[in-house]
């Protein structure tokens, strides 16, 4: 029988609790479609901080780099704010996306038909079937450019480098490209080319990529037209591909203009098949440990893995399948909906696992 | 009897149709309110380009100086996308501003009741008084930090500097502090403080003057959660202070929130009274020249000029109410409603004119 090797990172707040469901969901679907889920635990975040005292500890990075793909919870809290800039939580994060090269973070903003109510869009402007997929490079640009502090006319100031090269731009756009082959050919670059070098760069190399993929249609847009037309007709996008800093915005606006913040996905990929995938919510500790927590983005999120990572395609609509069907018989409290039961995180990860 | 010198640069598209209603207007608040207007015209944009040769030639950036303020209608266009990156229209707009010092950029986004239903957002999201002030950098920050092209590992690579000193946030942040002073007394600062280390630097910054505005309820965001919040909860905000590229963004995200797009005006101000007004709409070439440009945020600019920098509160209120109840009378096509007659640009800015 396959036996799979996935890394579990729990991370902090409400992430032990989601992560748990996503490990009982993977479980049965294992036994249901005849293969094996071994998990290795790991430390991120504030959790390492407290143990090891660095967010990122290098058995993490090894513990990752030996498994078939990484589970994720959330990292984060009040708790770690006193930490300096150097060894905060977030830098876990941004440490496991880099040393596995996870350049390409794929993010759904999916419309679910039982919470279209949630959105705070007007229903003719949702529609039925709001599906974009904002594909945002993830290990380069300011996140990872240098900075640092310096003296400017006698005055203190610090600085930050958004940096792209050719090479870089060039393989996240070809998973833009890819995606868009695979849904409705239809791919939006989304830079600020009429101010800045980088986005100038950025915009040639898709110009330049796109005669490879002639079915799929192109188009560009300034980001702060993107940040308009997502709110004003989300619609008119299939594939969005960005750079990390406009990736972190917009795709946090097109997920909440979804209304489904609590059941979306993401995916972190490198060249290879092993990934990295987590909700894409925080760690929202103010609910840490009451049950309140919805752990269905964190499931939908081991479907993604199934489907990305390790050739499990059945497997992964069957989950998708179990919770489209839980969202008709009980929902945690951030989605409660009329006469359906409110579930605790536990007694939503059960009653998935018992409709797969 | 006081004469006002003003500068008006009508830039490119629908720019001159719509900067001669606020001319119109100028001109009969001031019979109305014992004061003159004189209009001195200079190019500036895609117009400076054809006449010129370059976006922002000295003479315009002389007039501008020479003013009290300056009213700009909007820059750019296809027309003008063979430029090279140096010699865009919108270098003309980065120059002016940059010569004119204008370091805080006030962009209100607010509703107007007539026009609630034009909101992408539910009713009950909006409520009946949105009203959001987002003061960005305007001289600073990734807009004018060093940039270019370089070779990164035998590579081609472009790069861009976002920096900012002490001094350059002080003076946007104490901006803030005072307008909420005259508000609700609430400001948000906006950053990436988990990533950057210019955010770090911004907020410290903002910490250490907030001491000074005890009243002002001071809160502290991230930019992706910001352009989350704006979606979900809009009416959270009262000001929001932010660097020069992420106030680009939300600030064109929340005026689409209003519904009110082609209704909103905005100031750009340095340390003295003289100060550039614009809508925060561009150019419109696809109708340029057709009628079809709503001129009320040009109108509004006019009115910010000559509540914040002209002393002359009253006219500025009179024309506030005449748009009001313009909007029951009649209305452009952009914004049309139910039973009211379609006027034209400047039927719109006659009507205008006959309310004051
Ligand atoms: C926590 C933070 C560093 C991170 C980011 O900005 O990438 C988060 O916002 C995200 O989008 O995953
Ligand atoms: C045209 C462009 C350079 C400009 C900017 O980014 O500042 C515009 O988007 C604005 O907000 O006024």
């Amino acid at each position: 029988m396959q036996t799979y090797q996935i890394a579990v990172l729990k991370g902090d707040g409400i992430g032990p609790e989601i992560v748990e469901q996503a490990m009982k969901v993977l479980t049965k679907a294992g036994q249901k479609f005849g293969f094996a889920v071994q998990f290795q635990q790991a430390l991120l975040g504030g959790a390492a901080i407290d143990a090891d005292g660095v967010p990122l500890p290098q058995k993490t990075v090894d513990i990752c780099k030996a498994a078939d793909s990484t589970l994720l919870g959330a990292v984060g809290g009040p708790k770690w704010d006193g930490q300096p800039g150097s060894n905060r939580p977030e830098k876990g994060l941004l440490g496991i996306r880099s040393a596995l090269g996870l350049f390409a973070n794929l993010r759904p903003a999916v419309i679910f038909p039982e919470l279209k109510s949630a959105s705070p869009l007007k229903d003719e402007i949702i529609g039925d079937n709001l599906d974009v997929l904002i594909v945002r490079e993830l290990i380069g640009g300011i996140y990872f450019g240098e900075r640092g502090r310096c003296i400017e006319n006698g005055q203190e100031a610090a600085y930050d480098t958004e940096k792209y090269s050719v090479p870089e731009i060039e393989r996240i756009v070809r998973v833009g490209f890819q995606m868009a082959m695979k849904r409705r050919k239809k791919m939006c670059s989304v830079d600020k080319a009429n101010v800045l070098e980088s986005s100038r760069l950025w915009r040639a190399t898709v110009q330049r990529l796109s005669k490879e993929y002639p079915e799929v249609e192109v188009s560009y847009m300034y980001v702060d037209n993107c940040a308009m037309q997502l709110v004003r007709n989300p619609r008119q996008f299939d594939v969005i591909v960005t750079s990390n800093m406009f990736g972190d915005i917009l795709s946090d606006e097109a997920s909440m203009i979804s209304g489904s913040i609590g059941m979306l996905a993401s995916a972190s990929l490198n060249d290879t098949k092993c990934g990295l995938y987590e909700p894409i919510h925080g760690s929202a500790p103010d609910i840490a440990g009451t049950g309140k927590a919805n752990p269905l983005a964190t499931v939908l999120s081991a479907a993604m893995m199934l489907r990305y990572s390790l050739d499990q395609p059945q497997a992964a609509d069957a989950i998708e399948a179990a919770v489209s069907n839980a969202l008709t018989k009980g929902r945690t409290c951030d989605i409660a909906g009329k006469g359906l039961p409110v579930l605790s995180c536990s007694e939503m990860g059960d009653l998935v696992c018992s409709l797969l």
